[in-house]
């Protein structure tokens, strides 16, 4: 019977047959110890070479790295292997002898494993990594399934900037008509919450940005929220509560992924809400006491972040922002003007910011005020600002980075291995 | 207490306040019938002036369409009323005063609906259509995710077309660099299995056809399963199991919705497998049979499709296509190597193909071979070529497209009622 590496601790005693490729393998005199994986998990299987019939100790010869092979074998409980289990082997039957596979076990540099990433996805940990991004993203919408949020698909091409016309990617449409990739979708997630109350849009979205940091894809995807009639009270507790929910999902049901990453996860398992919640005035202050020479008015540098989010052993949230540093469509504090009635979210242990929503400026005037100051083109704004003439209610939302999530939860350092093909300012190969 | 109308049944004899826009009114005397709806449902409320205190009869006068309120009242179980409940006012607060809404009662026509989407969006014909289109995707990964699919993002920017390098849309990249928008995540997914075994990806994906049929747009999303170790069975059956799961769905999920649509669901309720299953001769002999003048080897057209597709109860699957017609990437029959091992599923009453798939090519030389003659240019698919260098497996996938889908199963005529912001050949607005 052929099964999943996965499941195999439940067919102790039985013969069965895994599908999969050559990760590695050790000789001991007649004894070899295949390690296979078949993208669920690695399991080691045991061929002892006189037990085999000829055509099997034939594939086993010559094997590499990689080659594609069924083994069919008895499944022995074994506490010590990794799975829990291992595989008696019976039978090898070979399906691709593999070239010489260019990702060996030495250090290769960043440039070369990016130039292979269609293989170097094939290791086990960045595998897991792959797996555990994928539990991050069904964990998320679950959360908000359960919490009657519907998906609302926000379009990629779109005719103007959500944030400004820097660091657009245009696009040629037909008929000569420009358009852009979509820098986020909230702008028209926000005109699905008025359809739907509650809504979450999710998808890529891109920033032709030349910075060339840990943190940044020109390409990356986002979760982003957005709720008719709330306001910074709601999206904050969503967002701690949302990102609780995803955390404890990862650990409880990607263990052995985690421990592939050599993920220390005691810090993870405290993760629940409330999280700690400073204003953007008492963050000058802690990081003007750690030493920052950061000064009031100016936004935090992915070094500040560190330095700030490492004060908390849990995510921390900053509200208030000097409006001034922030986004057109964000809503003023009514008791102090200068000030943004938005949240960023900071991840623990040096991730940066993972969150960043406010409460929508909700007055047609007030907008369209914005609209002029921030010298944005009027008429690609006319439908966003009826959402403001017809009806208009409190509104609020935020954008959740996936990838930066996943970065944390994993603890990895650079965002560009916790998306199968990332795309950075010199890279869109593979 | 703030309840969502959808919950409203739960709060029978309790004073409650909804929070939303007003859909409808009709007076009658010193009664006024208010049709409220918040996003999740509608519900009628009504007002008996003389008990009102006179802040809700000010709120009450020249309410606009569309205007944002908040309505206070008791819950009257109702069986007759929509949502099997209605409201008695006690208390009416405006929140915004609509400007006189453009979309009336009166028939729009189609370009002046889709310059008002962000607005059409309200109607509850429309949210239905969105919320059953985000229930046809939750269902989808659900189904994918209990049978162990690991969700894999394909990227948007690419280096090369995957089916040709017509229909392309161009973008700039950074460094005078030039992209492409992806027209499918699948060959990207291919990579994904040889390291995660069975995975899917989900996202926009992009043609730049100047196809101006109900069934196109030019920025829509597939969902793309891919398994390893798999062929034309095991993608025929996932492939029916996971479209009948979807029908059933939203079928026990979103009863109100598909009511709203007045979509006739007795032919949903009979969707299971198997499906029929013909091969292209045999299609291409019923489609003459019943008047076609298509003949051996042309690909089936819109109205072909239709035609086929009405014979049938349920979606039919057509396998065996001519190998000429069909993308580069698909393993020919080893029995008559002029056919394709593939297979396109009609939906029922006339809506197309709603999803393509293949076995995919896994031999090194014969693929290679396939490049050349389809004139791909060859450095962007090394990386591709790579797959069937270490390890090759056989493999199969398929692509589902998600409003095509949707137009079946809530029976909408036009895609473009499928999405929220369609993007068609002559609009990217709003």
């Amino acid at each position: 019977m052929e099964i999943a590496i996965r499941d195999i601790k439940g067919h102790a005693g039985e013969v069965v047959t895994v599908k999969g490729w050559l990760y590695n393998r050790r000789k001991s005199g007649k004894v070899q110890f295949l390690l296979i994986r078949d993208g669920t998990l690695p399991i080691q299987a045991v061929a002892f070479l006189p037990d085999l019939d000829p055509a099997s100790r034939d594939a086993l010869k010559g094997l590499t790295k990689e080659s594609s092979l069924e083994v069919t074998g008895l499944v022995n409980l074994d506490e010590r292997a990794p799975g829990g289990a291992e595989i008696q082997v019976r039978e090898v039957r070979l399906v691709h002898l593999a070239d010489p596979y260019p990702i060996a076990a030495k250090e290769h540099g960043p440039d070369f494993l990016m130039d292979n990433r269609h293989l170097w996805i094939r290791s086990l940990r960045q595998s897991a990594l792959l797996t555990v991004r994928a539990e991050v993203i069904r964990a998320a919408e679950e959360f908000l399934h359960e919490a009657g949020y519907i998906r609302f698909d926000a379009p990629i091409l779109t005719p103007a900037a959500c944030e400004g016309t820097t660091s657009l990617f245009e696009a040629h449409y037909l008929y000569d008509q420009k358009a852009y990739l979509s820098q986020s979708g909230q702008l028209y997630a926000e005109a699905g919450a008025m359809a739907l109350k509650k809504v979450y849009t999710l998808g890529p979205t891109f920033r032709a940005e030349k910075s060339k940091t840990r943190r940044h894809l020109t390409e990356f995807w986002m979760l982003e929220p957005e709720i008719a009639f709330a306001g910074l009270d709601h999206i904050t507790r969503l967002a701690e509560e949302l990102v609780s929910h995803v955390v404890q999902a990862v650990l409880k049901r990607r263990p052995t992924e985690l421990k592939t990453l050599e993920r220390e996860t005691a810090s993870l398992e405290g993760i629940a809400p409330p999280f700690p919640k400073i204003t953007y005035s008492d963050a000058i202050e802690i990081l003007q006491k750690r030493g920052s020479s950061i000064a009031f008015g100016q936004d935090l540098g992915g070094e500040d972040e560190t330095l700030l989010s490492s004060q908390f052993e849990r995510p921390v949230i900053v509200t208030h922002y000097p409006a001034e540093i922030k986004a057109f469509y964000m809503k003023r504090d009514p008791e102090n003007p200068g000030l943004a009635q938005c949240l960023d979210m900071l991840a623990p242990e040096g991730y940066g910011e993972i969150i960043g929503g406010s409460v929508r400026e909700d007055d047609y005037g007030t907008l369209s005020e914005r609209i002029e100051e921030h010298q944005l083109p009027r008429e690609s704004f006319e439908w966003y600002l009826d959402l403001r003439r017809y009806g208009s209610v409190p509104h609020a939302g935020f954008g959740m980075g996936i990838e930066r999530v996943v970065a944390w939860i994993a603890g990895v350092k650079h965002v560009r291995e916790t998306i199968p093909f990332p795309r950075l300012i010199h890279r869109i190969y593979p």
